[in-house]
């Protein structure tokens, strides 16, 4: 594959190798953590592998596995997150990228039994909803996949208890978007609750906020990011502003 | 338009790109949250377009409107928000440039219900002076500008209840400027409320730092800031130090 | 040594300037604060020197030490620390790389008599484990090495009361990832202190992560990290992900 | 003066322009806030100007002043804090460069009536010592130097009420570096706040560490830094680690 052969996959890897750094450069991924992964085609992943800094990766660092998690491809090993993907990719056809990190604040959220869903701004509303809290399941196992199920088909992020958080969408980068998103309402409920008179938004503001967003939905930007990769075109982003 | 056509309208689409990219390093753009505008001419302005992140954006993404927020040029759609754009304009003709963003700090404190108009800083004073809180308004509705219009006429800058915050100024380098100084100041504020020992200013010494701050005005820079771009000089800073 | 003569010594010395920089970056070492250093071979360190910003550190600034601590190369001199790096290469035959750094968050920990030993994040458990805090010790003097003694076997970072945090293990790389690790899980456990209710893992929580980590240790990266310098390759990352 | 001609005066500008750029990195001069000055010979200083972002400044931005402020040499103009600089400058003859910022969780603390006097880090002993808080003045009149007369000659950094910070010394790296190092202690000493047990330093401990910091200061690095500017050698860091 040389300079001129831009392949679907090899876009593919430059965007795990740019996200996977924006997010280390975040700090949402201290040490090994966190991973990404997007579909390659109908029947395999293009993964992260386990065991390497998102601040370090490269983009021949993926590793490509089929829908059981199986290694197809490449010279690293698969994360033993790979289960927590694959029950998302299993239960939403709609989903081409998962992004599962630590972002400090959020993460300190599922750490203390609490989930998102009291909005303060609304920005959340707009882009990712109410954020669950997925019960507690020991990281590294399938108790991760057991636990997110009930909240797959209505949540486009999720909280997972004492460990961090999952995001996903169409694209990488609106799975990133979101993850980046979740920490930053995580920030200003934190701060909010710091100065002590949070106002949460109510019921009738939040039914407003939907009539407008679902408006947005039906204009979604007819042109993708151009993320300078030979990456194929990127749909859909999250929401509008 | 070839390299050596350095229009006006290409530094403002560098411009707009290079403050965009600022505002998303500093987090203040979460998603593809936050919009930036600058006066092309006496008819229309140049702006970032709805559903792009701040940190991907490029010069060619920019839209141009009319003023009353129509697409003249571009390839990308208008931000639901230009409402709010449009309200700064129309009612202060020496404004050439409004940025609006989610500084996190500083949309705290728009979801707490609290102003920044208690000042601790003198750095306050001088520069953004008090800045008030806009009620409640549904995003991307014309709700937006109405809740603005009361304070456009004193104040440069404005939080917007459980939303984010609007700037704006002589230059995008101003209203960017603003931008920056507000979150600075919330996270003073915010800090020296978790100290629990917050001294501010009194009406004595807000009196004479606006003596002080007078002075400045009429002697601003008669030299711009160079952004290394080709648009036209900028003049006017923000206040002095 | 000339360019091509691509040596293990001036790769570490790269390494070195790389992770001093990305710690400078992180905030991590205000002032001339931190250092770091690794085995040449069984007789001697390369350490960076005393009295120099870890945002500007070169390569060549490194300094080579015997065991003892003894200059033997270099025009810099010794850091007052070197006994802190020493007791660890003595205790530990597996350990090659020591770094020592005033993470911010960590480090008030440090000096609130806290350790980090109650862990709420599942990552706590399957890296870094339990982080002692160390007696009070005078900085620069030998009654550091000896108040990290008694937890040197069963650890691989330690935070050292009113100073700052000291991480090692058998990489650069490793050592660095956990004083990140270390910053992260304290700035979780701050702010789930703040949010008021956090949720420790308990017993069999943990036991149940030790047995899964067991499994990972077994199941080590059999590819080191590219650190794209000269070095030789970097084996064992710190867990897996 | 063409490529060619390196000055020390040249090296002196870049180094402004660097540090300039490090401030702003780290938050500490939002809007056109922050200035940095240092001696050109024995009756010139070298100061950024006025009104300009610290983000953007470059080399030819400075202006030259004589030691009563003004202006020599330069097309921008002098700041108005000039006389902030001037102070330290008379008072201290070993003093050779001054930087002043509002590192925003220091400002804090000079908007709280505290000064950072009660050391928890053994750090803060080590290099900046004890740091006071001027009682208020009016930002850029004569009160600010007269406000600071008394804390000059025993201090190397000093808060300023409802205001921010000047830190000096024998280079713009040492100055600087204080810079630096202040805010890291103000950060950790104000989460070792928010823990709720924060352990100063007693008499006892505090007296042996400036018996280890005599032993240092009479052992200076007797190399400089290397700020790949043709500035002169640059000598005499802070403290050493």
């Amino acid at each position: 594959m040389n300079a001129r052969e831009c392949t679907l996959e090899q876009g593919l890897r430059r965007d795990l190798k740019k996200f996977s750094r924006w997010l280390s450069r975040l700090g949402f991924t201290p040490g090994t953590s966190g991973n990404l992964s997007v579909r390659l085609d109908s029947e395999r992943l293009l993964v992260t592998p386990t065991g390497v800094s998102k601040g370090l990766i490269k983009a021949s660092d993926m590793v490509i596995v089929d829908l059981d998690g199986r290694l197809i491809a490449g010279t690293r090993k698969v994360t033993s997150e790979i289960s927590m993907h694959l029950a998302v990719y299993r239960q939403r056809a709609d989903i081409h990228a998962v992004v599962h990190s630590h972002p400090p604040i959020a993460t300190a959220f599922a750490c203390s039994g609490r989930a998102l869903n009291e909005p303060l701004c609304q920005e959340a509303v707009m882009t990712v909803g109410r954020v669950p809290l997925a019960p507690y399941a020991t990281t590294g196992t399938d108790e991760v996949a057991a636990s997110m199920r009930a909240f797959l088909t209505d949540h486009d992020a999720i909280l997972l208890a004492n460990h961090g958080v999952v995001s996903y969408g169409t694209t990488l980068l609106d799975a990133f978007m979101k993850m980046e998103t979740i920490e930053h309402l995580a920030h200003v409920d934190l701060v909010a609750h710091q100065l002590g008179t949070p106002q949460p938004l109510v019921a009738d503001q939040i039914d407003r906020l939907q009539t407008a967003r679902s408006k947005y939905i039906h204009n979604v930007p007819d042109k993708p990011h151009d993320l300078k990769t030979c990456s194929p075109a990127q749909s859909h982003g999250m929401g509008a502003a």
